[in-house]
């Protein structure tokens, strides 16, 4: 039975919980960073996140968000401290450094020790230090979030977007 | 003294907690969402959010940032649902509508009552509704996890952004 006539408002398609999650951020844009930090082991991990998001500017604080089956997980526990990298265009290369098999996220020259030997990458627009001051887990997954100590302004750049499976720069004002 | 000669490569700005952070912030891109509920007293409440956050996908969950002096802060309890919509260009009026005075944030017809009475806002690209299932207050601040449970796509339109404190859409690959 066609009831276009009789409902002439398309209904939108009601989806349930995985594949609504799915749709929708599929329709979201996210900035992208890289998180760095030293294991307990004393090496550096680190990862590409999308999930940054300010928490607070007094205190300075930022959240992000992980699996716990990360290579970085063992190394985010209260009191340890991390580094949180803003990306652009030109550090894309960063972006896929530290996503790629984490045997090799820091074979190379894009980093340095930084405060407390943290890892800090080379180029990056912005960094920031910060303790983590609370782990949440949640399922397999977990909420980070950090206090803001210090940081540095690198060389200029777009911002770095994850939007429809692609690397993107922020387009025109709307 | 000059000792540009001697240190060649310029020392990037090195600026504590705050500066950092806003520098850092100010280098990021957020893709925009809008949060809304209903409060104990049964009102619709709702913000516009540039920290929504993907933390799972089985099951599908996100989380989003907010200040505890928000007037949907009331409505943040475990147990209770949001609705959590994706924006773009052609609803960047909803982001200004739920950015405004939070006593006009629903005068008007830009949204109809959804599942458990919460707010659907008419027009986003996406929306998914969700129970909040943790709620971890971080000084005047708070992160809200929300589990998903249903949602619905809406007209396609491109993403919208917040970033040089300006609204803007996704641009090329980069």
């Amino acid at each position: 039975m066609n009831n276009s006539a009789a409902d002439p408002t398309p209904t939108p398609l009601a989806v349930d919980d995985l594949e609504a999650f799915k749709h929708a951020f599929r329709r979201h844009a996210a900035g992208v960073a890289a998180i760095t930090a030293l294991g307990p082991d004393g090496k550096p991990v680190g990862f590409t996140a999308t999930s940054l998001a300010s928490l607070a500017a007094v205190p300075p604080m930022a959240t992000f968000n992980m699996a716990q089956i990360a290579s970085a997980w063992p190394a985010m526990t209260v009191g340890n401290h991390v580094a949180i990298h803003m990306l652009g265009p030109r550090t894309r290369h960063l972006a896929e450094k530290l996503s790629a098999d984490n045997s090799v996220r820091f074979a190379g020259d894009h980093w340095v020790p930084g405060p407390y030997g943290v890892p800090i990458l080379n180029g990056v627009t912005a960094w920031m230090l910060g303790q983590i001051i609370e782990v949440h887990p949640v399922h397999n997954n977990a909420v980070i979030v950090v206090q803001i100590e210090t940081g540095a302004l690198g060389p200029e750049d777009d911002a770095l977007l994850y939007h429809e499976r692609a690397y993107r720069s922020p387009g025109q004002s709307v």
